[in-house]
């Protein structure tokens, strides 16, 4: 830290991202990427735009979110796409969250969510989960904050329904409710349909999980239009121009082709379903994911301990020292073939104890 | 504005980007875009990446930076790439200014310098230019503010040589001095290498201008390894996946291939000493720009009447309303041709009246 920073951010804690090691070749398990490449649709208009870098993109992402309006029967006024669902999140924490207004969000959840409160100096409130890592809806009604809940949620990758998500809208009438689907694509139901009913819901999607563009940086928000209307002051007074044309071109080719999109998620779905079933056999118990990645745990290995012994390995995935789950791994879903080599080398792990 | 957004930013006026109209094919010289493509070598690199757009892009932007590094002859960790230099302009504001350390900038400058002041709810100062434009030196020492210079400054165009620039650096040892140099490589001298000698300079630069990527959105800004930790601090609490890895892997194309940029650069600072000259003949005045527009005025038409003719002849040009340049209009430089059809139109412009 230099003397010239601000007071302010004295005790900031920063996001910790997932390990981008370089250093070998491992099977990247930890970040929750897809293991397929983007839609080749989105690789070629990726390459076109390049040729045409020297003028800015459009600030106003005409073409995108008229794409993105049909794909989700929205109006195009009801969108508002962002580098990454990170900066929706950040422009929500901003826009609806003040002294007045706590934001509110569970204990075990996105990490990100209280680094947002912290940079924007926002009091926020901590929800602890059940035991069993579900929420509680009662915990969220007329709590007079803006409430952030992650369905399916991180890293526990379980899903509430669409039913139970209406409820809390329905009971904070006068407060924000923001649903994060970074992951909805995996077998959960996505909130999208009722932005028609309720103007106090915005809901965020990303490019990055079902629609292989973790390295584009391509996110977006579905809310009313007086809400996607402040989301928007927040982007112009902020960087008017958030997303390059590449990104812009890659997500309207995407969208475009969004038929192996989801053809990809259920491969996915398949892969996980088949990981669980293998890692039961081999004596671990896993939360019900709807997500590309698997949250396990077993008796027969302590949770760092197994992170460690896959990273020797050549196998990355994601441990948490937080002590309520840290008995635990986040595991990415990757091909069959990765998910085999994951399933084997746990197997000669525990063997070798 | 939704009735949930906070009032704290009631007041907030964001910031107008240029016109980017779609109804008509214009001769752009309104956002001060490059009239060449942006290097083969940068799109041939962006073209790659788009093919592995599944994985994030690198949070520490290691290549990238060291890239960097070696053509601006400083240390990796003396550089920070940004999503456009908008996000390491913002990032200055929320790390080195607060209650106690106001900004100050002029009050003919960059327009957005106080909208991130405002969108960061910071006290500002505003330093009045003198009538001639040029920067006082002396008004701005020892004033207990955190600084901000563009340099060569926009809308005017004219540069202070690094002489003075280091005289404000020197006369305020406790704050930080951040010189936008957006525009430097059309004819400026860069303060970068001064950074070795003062802890308390930040220097952010662009690729949008010498470099034709605007689309890409890649600004970086460079300063001692403590300032640059204090701002990836503020990177890491809102995005820490702030450049997408098209723009990283052109960004490294571009830097490979700086010779082709200059000479473009050069190229326009031909046909910028050329479009004075011409301007002048039919009577108008204008700053001495070190950058790629001209900051032109003429007694024999209005500004905004210049303004609006000229786009209906298909020519768009910038001008704001602003009392004290209201009579000027920045003009984009860009290729001969398009510079000899401006000319032209303004002549024919004026006959007719």
């Amino acid at each position: 830290m230099s003397r010239f920073f601000s007071n302010k951010y004295a005790s900031l804690v920063p996001y910790t991202p997932g390990e981008q090691p370089k250093e070998m070749q491992y099977i990247k398990l930890n970040t929750n990427e897809s293991p397929f490449p983007p839609s080749k649709k989105a690789q070629e208009k990726a390459a076109e735009a390049a040729k045409k870098l020297q003028l800015y993109s459009d600030p106003e992402c005409r073409a995108l979110n008229a794409a993105m309006a049909e794909r989700f029967c929205v109006n195009t006024d009801e969108i508002l796409m962002t580098n990454g669902s990170d900066e929706i999140l950040n422009f929500a924490f901003m826009a609806f969250c003040d002294d007045k207004t706590p934001a509110a969000f569970a204990d075990i959840t996105y990490g990100f969510y209280s680094v947002f409160a912290e940079i924007n100096r926002l009091p926020y409130r901590i929800i602890p989960l059940n035991k069993d890592f579900s929420i509680n809806v009662d915990d969220y009604i007329g709590i007079g904050c803006t409430i952030f809940i992650a369905n399916p949620n991180a890293p526990t990758g379980i899903a509430l329904p669409v039913t139970e998500i209406e409820k809390i809208v329905k009971g904070n009438p006068d407060n924000i409710v923001v649903v994060d689907e970074a992951y909805v694509d995996f077998g959960a139901e996505s909130c999208v349909p009722l932005i028609k009913k309720y103007d106090n819901l915005l809901v965020t999607q990303t490019f990055s999980k079902s629609r292989s563009m973790a390295g584009a940086r391509l996110g977006f928000g579905i809310g009313s239009r007086d809400l996607i209307a402040d989301l928007n002051t927040i982007k112009y007074s902020t960087n008017p121009y958030n997303i390059n044309s590449m990104t812009m071109a890659a997500g309207i080719g995407s969208i475009s082709d969004d038929d192996y999109n989801m053809n990809n998620c259920k491969t996915i779905v398949e892969n996980r379903e088949y990981t669980v079933s293998e890692l039961k056999k081999l004596g671990f118990s896993m939360t019900e994911s709807s997500t590309n990645f698997i949250f396990a745990k077993s008796d027969r290995i302590e949770g760092g301990e197994l992170y460690r012994k896959l990273k020797e390995r050549g196998i990355l995935v994601r441990h948490f020292d937080k002590a309520a789950i840290s008995n635990y791994n986040r595991i990415t879903i990757g091909t069959r073939e990765q998910m085999q080599t994951l399933i084997d080398t746990i197997a000669s792990i525990l063997e070798e104890r």
